[in-house]
């Protein structure tokens, strides 16, 4: 694979932003963070759908199996409300949880609000595609994605995707090859 | 809703407390630490049941659906034990699991016993109710309470139940609105 | 049962490791932190078998009902790649599933790498018989079994196994009774 062949699934789940009712902040918010990160070349896959478990699931899948994303990272969706069903599709179209994401995002979280035990945050593997769900909040989406990320690019490594590499000096990766 | 329309399940789930065989110590300490804390008006629904699964499945539900208690709170039957069913009963009867909750009780009673391992808690949502298992042991209970309970309030917000109103001196809640 | 009837399962499961690629280190290692630390007679039951869901329960079943361990540690196979399944096939033969085990692994490695959080090691109950993944890196093993183990005595009490002693200048454990 040709490195200008990685892209990256950036979905915001949002009834409202995907209405127009306000200007999705989340994905954009994820896509700088990886731009300033990333020293591979990367294409970015990305779209704001409501809260439907079976469009999330469809645009997943699309993500996935169609755009052959090593990555697809999600925003929003994550809390107990009724309408929040992101980790149910995430859960739905993943071969395998990797429990630890949610663990390792809601202790960080806690550090700033308590009610980061409310949030239901998953990643899971789809075939050559690992999908992590972060809260919508702007805020949070960089305390989770500094959290994890250096785990990242091992991880694709071990599914067979794309081999990302990162400015060393903004976030320190760590991978076994 | 009117404030005194709330009401909150707390449900002792022990063979031997429901046979006589020892006074419940467990659901009066729970009660006791709501009436100092809480400054809404509530009602407790309290009720103590063997460890068996169906019962617990029904009594989940009647709280839920019949007494539309906002939140159940259960204690006893977490451990690894044959009889220790609630949390499967709990799953059973919610749409929604909220892993955070279980993670960080956890965590707080493993600053006092490597033991807190071996605890399965959980907490999820049925419709409006949010339902939160507690470890039977009285002194893990408040461990537990003080632990989650400043993200009740907002998560009993969010799926559409009562407000609770809490003495801010001895706890301090965030909510979102 | 006497003492010289306890019996522990040390499951490495590797593709490589199985095929004779290289002599697997996991188990023996394994085997060497609990002669070092238990004071009850016990006798290991020991296999190396490649990373196939089928044969892992196979294995796992055979060691709980048959051997009727009381505990079976298994090495390996706990990672995102897609022949990874040994938390698969844990959580397919046991009734009960322990999350605590998991989480609390996970945090110890993650002070060590943040990879940690790809790791999917669970740990269940089979009848009376209690199975718990490590991974399969040598190091790991020990930091793992120091941070859970002093719990596994206490929960092979609960779930009616044998009884098992240890050098408490080693390792403290708690129990209940």
């Amino acid at each position: 694979m040709r490195e200008t062949d990685i892209r990256i699934g950036i979905l915001t789940v949002s009834d409202r932003a995907s209405r127009g009712e306000y200007e999705d902040v989340s994905g954009p918010a994820i896509i700088k963070w990886l731009r300033e990160r990333l020293t591979s070349e990367w294409k970015a896959e990305y779209s704001v759908i409501p809260d439907e478990r079976s469009r999330i699931e469809d645009e997943l899948i699309r993500m996935a199996d169609d755009e052959k994303c090593c990555l697809v990272i999600t925003s929003g969706g994550t809390g107990p409300a009724l309408r929040d069903v992101t980790p149910d599709a995430t859960e739905a179209v993943c071969g395998k949880m990797l429990p630890g994401f949610g663990e390792r995002m809601r202790m960080v979280s806690f550090q700033y609000v308590p009610t980061a035990v409310l949030s239901r945050q998953a990643a899971g593997i789809r075939r050559e595609t690992l999908i992590i769900n972060l809260p919508g909040n702007p805020k949070a989406i960089s305390e989770c994605l500094e959290a994890i990320f250096p785990a990242v690019p091992d991880c694709i490594d071990l599914i067979g995707g794309a081999r990302l590499e990162c400015d060393e000096s903004l976030i320190r990766i760590f991978r076994h090859n």
